[in-house]
């Protein structure tokens, strides 16, 4: 019960955050720069901030850890694949209408694209994203790949996407920086007015985010327990990770929620002898 | 042996990038700035750069992997504890000389100090990082520690070691920005001259770097078996890790080294069966 609080308490605490820096990306659009507009100018751009902290950063975050969430362990796997990967579409999406709003107040001004290491960094983590989220499709969803490919690709895939996600974050801090170069002459970054304090906040803010998504992710007893029918498939009664057959309920409607909680600590503490039992993969 | 073969495939690929980045961070302001020196000016702000890139960046990051390396594993755990965090302390000192670098040449020329997110981050990074290193010295290299205490803290520590790892690289990337927008005036950074694509290609071998020292480090089956003496302590066979009881044997000039492969193999098969009997911690 006290991993289960103090699991808890991270997940409203990186909410809270994550929450947070969406807000003050907003804000510091609206009060400190040209609002939100798609005309080829500054309001167009401004969209580049916000959409980046709140698909690529916010709701990319919620998807690394949805899987650990102990209520959805009543839930079929198969359903939880696909909020995974739904809230990553939803990520992808946000974060190429975020570049395509650059691009577009770049060629209304005659500034050129892709010099800085920002634009090579996020065009490059756009881009791995992409392809993480086709090949999670294709071998982790779709019914076709065989298990030991699944099991072959799921640490890459783990570590692909916590490192996609950490990636998302630099380049976000460094187009902080460029922004606030760019964007504060008199008084300049340098003289620390309020706009600069603000936004280093949100860079912050944004950071700390990152830290609770990563011990989140990283913590092997904080799992999601395999499938049952999955471990019955396994003479040693265990299953690696990404492996597990999908049992037939795609929904967790029926589950009793009024028991939620006894049953998450549960299923939490089978979790930690089947990581004990050395059955499960370790990220 | 195949995973003995990826594992140095690894560990070269990534000596190799971070030796490079080194030589090209030297390049960068020998050819395109002001080169090296301990002026108060521009020559001396040059150190900054060449000091992160080396002792923050490549040698924390050969300090990460250390306990990685299978030839090391007939050494004591204490030994290797040592060079740990001998090569920590190493990287701490030419950060904070690379701190005084700025603050001198910022003083020097009367610009603020600490206003931009990079300098937030930077600073925290080096105020975590002694932190770490003194826990670290005093929990796990003295032999005060309980060992309940030791293993509370050996997964934080790991993972603290990890993000702040992350954090200088994410500082680094946002100084090299600040540094270009800085610098580049005629043609500016925006025309991306010589020196842009240099440093830009110098940020992404950083990156990369940092990819597979996190890839190496965050491998179950490449971790340094737990010392023999530690295992005949428990019933179980197993131990903690970070708990392990010291050896007395303080250096490895004893080990054979003429079948150090086979052996390391050997070792690391252990390795692997203790992980999958589920003995040690999974960072």
């Amino acid at each position: 019960m006290e991993g289960y609080r103090r699991f808890l308490a991270l997940l409203v605490s990186a909410l809270l955050l994550g929450f947070v820096a969406v807000v003050c990306s907003i804000v510091w659009v609206l009060r400190y720069r040209e609002g939100l507009g798609w005309d080829g100018g500054a309001a167009e751009f401004n969209w580049h901030p916000v959409l980046v902290v709140t698909g690529f950063v916010f709701v990319q975050g919620i998807a690394i850890i949805v899987y650990r969430l102990p209520w959805t362990w009543k839930c079929s796997k198969l359903l939880m694949k696909f909020i995974h990967a739904g809230l990553n579409t939803i990520a992808m999406i946000l974060a190429i209408v975020s570049m395509v709003a650059v691009f577009e107040y770049h060629n209304a001004r005659k500034i050129p694209n892709m010099y800085s290491l920002h634009s090579w960094i996020g065009l490059t983590a756009v881009i791995f994203y992409s392809l993480q989220l086709f090949l999670g499709f294709a071998v982790f969803l779709l019914p076709f790949a065989p298990v030991p490919l699944r099991a072959a690709l799921m640490p890459i895939h783990v570590y692909s996407g916590l490192l996609i996600f950490v990636a998302v974050i630099a380049s976000a801090l460094m187009g902080i920086t460029e922004k606030l170069l760019f964007s504060l002459q008199s008084p300049a970054y340098s003289e620390s007015p309020p706009e600069a304090i603000f936004v280093n906040c949100l860079g912050l803010l944004i950071v700390t985010f990152g830290a609770l998504i990563l011990w989140m992710a990283s913590r092997p007893h904080w799992k999601r327990p395999p499938e049952e029918s999955a471990k019955v498939q396994r003479p040693n009664g265990g299953a690696p990770e990404g492996v597990e057959a999908e049992s037939t309920m795609t929904d967790c409607s029926n589950a009793d929620r009024s028991d939620a909680g006894f049953n998450s600590e549960a299923a939490r503490k089978r979790n930690f002898k089947l990581d004990e039992a050395g059955q499960r993969s370790t990220m």
